[in-house]
């Protein structure tokens, strides 16, 4: 695996590959990382003949009293990691050479970062949208591929690459899960056993809302409800929101007339975690299969 | 000359164009096309194996009450035009297809686009910044070339190409000038007979601020002064603001330790002209030899 350091030669390594009549994934990352980081790689080697990942904690997507700073890392290890998949180019730039004093341009997806994580991260998808701009234009991907795990990011990447007409493909991956249930995360490194145990309230909470949709909910509120019910069951799981909203805008909606993502931030203990899915609504026969079922 | 209308079809036009190892200079136009337009595009034919351009009146840098539904146009006559340089391919879209039912994704540089033409313009250089990287992300060029005449636009292009890693360099080509001084600008058709002739006070107060400089001027605000005894000279030109800033940043300075841009805009009639000129401080030998020459 070749790792640069200089945007200026991942361009040309990209310019050379390009030209060559390769194409490139490219699979963007803050490090430490776990087996949702090698499903996007994995399904990157698929797709494409090189194989490009970023480890880049970014500075400008952490908030003043966020864990930058204490934010896992583990660079040797990652390179460890990346080799099995095997990642072709690893890019690994300093922060300076990112963000070099003087640097003051911004990329911002405005409606799709309103609401959820956007209201309570400010500046926080302006940062993951500028970085990923800078970093699309130094891997130069033909796709690049994002967890479903961070899905207000997702959105935000989906948006911006389509207004600014970047032309690479964004693939979305599902979100990987501990045996359990647990969407994986760097941040569930900070968890004690205990609080290990706590958090698998939101992947629970998510299968509640998932199976109020399957009993035929009409609003959206409906299954916010029955995630929020499942959260608040369980001690030592703070509540930061829990919202079912147009799965494409990320607007709120009256009505389940069309997907939904049901989203949740919680903080167990001092960490905050994120988890969502995706739910669509049941069709009417789906719906009246369920009620006889119910009924018998 | 080939005619695109579609994203899609430029940067297929582009990458099959980069891929035979031709490079790419690009001249974006707001249409109505003069000789600083051609002058650009000739440059650029020297600098590169192709030649694109495009004709696109951008909706997002003007402002509600500006002159976007008469912005003058003439595509039949710009398409000769650029024929004539030759410009290999011309990108044009409609408007819809440039800003589509949804798009909310902005670039913006922040500290450049303060102060001069970006206070009396909210709006107007974020619409300059993200339409930019629209048509760099469309056209992939390996080089864009934008006149002096817009000096805050072309450092706003500057700083967000080093910024978000644009892959292409940024040519800046000196102002093209009427015989008698005036800038050339595609709003100058909006001028009578009469207003023409006030415009020339334009031109006349850089050339004041210019022998103000040659004389030893030592602040900023001196170069400023003489400018805009010039133009409050002049019946009917109105001044919006004169100002000696950082040539590179465009910030406020106290001394004239460097190079400074003086920027003057103002209304002749209903139309708002813009000019300037980049001047260097003498050097202590120059600023001597000229002191005996007066006193001689």
């Amino acid at each position: 695996m070749e790792i640069i350091a200089s945007p200026a030669a991942m361009q040309r390594w990209s310019e050379n590959a390009r030209r060559r009549g390769e194409t490139i994934a490219f699979v963007p990352t803050m490090g430490f990382l776990h087996e949702g980081h090698l499903t996007l790689m994995r399904e990157g080697r698929k797709r494409a003949t090189r194989l490009a990942s970023s480890l880049f904690v970014n500075p400008t997507q952490f908030g003043p009293n966020e864990d930058f700073s204490r934010y896992p890392r583990n660079f040797e290890g990652d390179c460890e990691l990346m080799r099995t998949v095997p990642v072709d180019v690893l890019f690994a730039p300093e922060p300076d050479v990112m963000f070099p004093a003087g640097s003051q341009t911004w990329v911002e997806a405005t409606e799709v970062t309103t609401g959820l994580c956007g209201d309570r991260r400010p500046g926080h998808f302006r940062g993951v949208t500028t970085v990923v701009a800078k970093l699309f234009n130094i891997v130069k991907p033909h796709l690049a591929l994002f967890g479903e795990k961070d899905f207000q990011q997702l959105r935000a990447i989906q948006r911006m690459v389509a207004d600014l007409n970047f032309d690479l493909e964004i693939v979305p991956v599902a979100t990987v899960r501990e045996a359990d249930g647990l969407a994986m995360s760097s941040r569930n490194a900070y968890l004690t056993p205990e609080e290990r145990q706590r958090a698998l309230a939101l992947s629970r909470a998510l299968r509640a809302a998932g199976e109020c949709m399957k009993r035929g909910a009409r609003i959206p509120a409906q299954l916010a409800g029955a995630a929020q019910a499942v959260l608040e069951r369980t001690p030592g799981v703070e509540i930061e929101y829990v919202e079912a909203v147009d799965a494409e805008t990320l607007r709120p909606i009256d009505q389940l007339d069309r997907a939904v993502v049901v989203a949740i931030a919680a903080r167990v203990g001092k960490t905050r975690l994120i988890d969502n899915a995706v739910l669509t609504p049941a069709s009417e026969s789906e719906k009246l299969s369920l009620s006889k079922e119910s009924a018998g």
